[in-house]
């Protein structure tokens, strides 16, 4: 083998001279890279079967078209919640029968990756994932589509070599998803940085979204953040919702209630119209 | 003097509850922090009368309402070219003759306050400076209004309180720049932080604006960002723009050329009415 | 469950009033923790039987007393060579055997824990697996000792509570490995950070490594940041050497000469007899 | 001009091939970048008479060659104590008479350079002053030695620029002092860079030395960041001191008692003779 070929194949990520942007189909209804921008909400965790079809049905009247909830959650603490798992997942699926969303939610170990890919319409890679190779590899061969989150200190470059991974295996439906960075400034839990998203629909074909609840951390900034999200380019927004914020079991401080997602939608909807859009 | 004091002081550049957004007016017709974003617009360096004063004509024909020029420059390194002072002055002075912009230009050293705040309608404070604590002194006894830029590792906390050194000094016409952060990455020059504002529009009364082109160091990503500024929330756009790009002394590849700059002017002018202000 | 319990649990890996320090055995010979400062030397990747052999022979005779080599590579692009695997293994297994050094060497995937662990005296979590939990309960339950490499972004606390979760798994055989922090500052590859190891050996009970190589990414500092580490307290050293670096499939620029690799023992050596330990 | 003049001038800073390290002389006994580690100590600010002398006192006693102690200190807020300027530079005259330690203090204001330089042996640019390039000027032209710190986000690359003023201006006896960098991590107030220390000791012929002081911001790190300082290279150490620490007006939690600092000598002066050079 030649060291042009390796070259040659990492263009996969990157965009080839007038290479068409990518569309990334979820369900029947959901496609990432289109002119509408695509609202995903929905909590942190799966938390109860009231819990998740009722936050679906509340981010489905605000105009989200997609649901997200985590079965499997990756825990700093070995002590803290980590999720609902098999049980989380059936009720993501009951929750979607009853409103019609499909589902994202995370994987986080490649024994599980067959087991999820079984119920979601898309399989998150998380922040801590970012460069789990073995992981990759699982959900690039799955063929499954994959939000691929950034890592909370990985350049751009090693983003997209991550993706890599995933095209590798023959699975083109990457969705790249920014939630902030780490940086000096503690002001929010991370920095939401826009000049990625700005570059990456630059250089690459993949669609590209923004997490403004992670970025924050802090539910009074996530719709101001979604709004310059929008405005920036992204082509989607990944916005934590909850039900009843106050009860959530993680997350409780960065969730919107039903009644601010449906602001949120408000808003982004206007900027998305300013820019030539639809939301 | 107890210790309760000082906390109480402290609360100049806070806000306190029910404070009006402080209004910054420069010139006859300039107000930060109003409904109407302000755009100001120019060159990194003024380098001679035909070039700041094309470059005036032209971006106020784009919507600036507002002319920037460095007269002195704060350059790395000290074989770079360092402003025409002076002279760069008195150039900046005649554009505005001929275009009725106020300037606002920057000012590096305590004895040049008096100088520069003679002719300036604004002075900018830049980021390099924003902790030189004499300069913020003179700056406030001057009673100008002052354009004072984060620096590139300062935390918000910081900023507010080189600010508060304008404001203890009696002078309370202080305008908050954002222009990008200091972070691993490096795909841009810096990190636009769009929280940062977020979080500055919800704890102080001052106006805060937002600098894309040093953010970006690359003027194919300006407008991006100056659409996610406004969007979040910015009071105004700092935007270097250059009669010939080609042919600047610095910064030459993050200016806009007059074309881009009206660009910049029609997109951020749609999301600002999205967003229910002007431009 | 009340919420005292979890936080008691945490204590495991922080420092209790008047807890010994940790002992970590690995192999007859090598104890991680004591007052003898343990180096560990070998290459980046095992590529063949001679030169993982000769590697061995080479920093063994230089004051080594264990032996690090890949057999499974994490490598940030999917392109690069990924590593000998069961094969590599295998030579480890082979050099131990001619030389008596321990091995440690990385574990990517969950999967494989029980085969690695099988012939590996430690297992090692590298940077990029250092908050993958699935991975981190998994050498947990193998009771084997693991070598916990700090992430690039990680904190102190994140990372002391990626310990928690193979402490929490009845494994306490853990030592942490730091080897640079992602930082601003482009000058080597990463920031060595002795702060966190004088901090750790402050609060936690377990041992405290360094990898000079990994930080520096250039074999021209890698003894002077040696030396620091053994200065501020390590317990220990992980160094990339190698038979003949300008061959290296990886890491080839910042792996020792068996030369250098003496000169970095001799230099240390004197600077642990300072601070009154032996190396 | 020719464009490569600048270039050639710009060399002043760094190590050109076979040029010897510069040795900086200040007082009738204390020369940088010798084989002599030069210890200096002393309080953050003079706070009175007594307290600056007995801090001398006791610090000359525990091996300190040279005094520090601040008059004009720079403060984040207004509202802090800021010196006792002209009085403070009195003060330190006389601490200097008594024990005969030569004295740095920092200068913060270009207006101030000649005044300070008639008492001061050694003028420090602080931190925040790295890039205040009329300060740089100035003291570039007063000849006095100068003490560079290095600011909280500089690259290397920008801190050697900042000392290319100096020596542009006719002043080569600049001392570099690394004082920890601002990074993620929290766990301490800075990051002590020992990779600076070893790139710099590489690239230029000008003394390093380190300031574990305001790297730790906690007197319990402080002797273990002295010694990794000494075993990287460092040709010194600024420390602080106090007479009293829990009495201190500013920086009480990072500075050592007499018994403290007699210690870090007695650490540091082993690890030095470990590395072939004295303290």
């Amino acid at each position: 083998m030649t060291s042009a070929q390796p070259e040659k194949k990492k263009a996969l990520a990157y965009r080839q001279t007038g290479q068409p942007d990518t569309l990334v189909n979820v369900g029947a209804n959901v496609c990432f890279g289109a002119e509408k921008i695509v609202l995903i909400g929905g909590p942190c965790a799966v938390e109860s079967q009231k819990q998740i079809t009722d936050t679906a049905r509340a981010v489905a009247e605000a105009g989200a078209v997609m649901l997200r909830g985590g079965a499997w959650k990756p825990r700093t603490s070995p002590y803290d919640f980590q999720g609902l798992k098999e049980e989380g997942l059936l009720m993501l699926a009951q929750a979607r029968q009853e409103t019609g969303l499909p589902i994202v939610t995370e994987v986080l170990d490649p024994r599980d990756v067959e087991k999820v890919g079984e119920v979601a319409d898309m399989l998150q890679i998380g922040s801590r994932s970012v460069q789990n190779f073995p992981l990759l590899r699982e959900v690039g061969i799955s063929g499954k589509p994959v939000l691929l989150k950034r890592g909370m200190m990985t350049t751009i470059e090693e983003w997209l070599d991550a993706a890599e991974y995933v095209l590798a295996a023959g699975n083109s439906n990457v969705v790249l998803c920014e939630r902030g960075i780490r940086t000096f400034d503690t002001a929010l839990r991370n920095t939401l940085d826009v000049c990625a998203v700005a570059v990456l629909k630059h250089i690459t074909h993949l669609p590209v979204i923004v997490d403004p609840s992670h970025a924050a951390g802090d539910f009074r900034y996530v719709v101001a953040l979604a709004r310059a999200a929008v405005a920036v380019g992204a082509d989607g927004l990944l916005v934590e919702s909850h039900w009843r914020p106050a009860e959530a079991l993680s997350d409780a401080n960065q969730s919107l209630t039903p009644g601010q997602f449906q602001e949120l939608t408000t808003e982004c909807r206007a900027v998305a119209t300013a820019i030539g859009r639809t939301l």
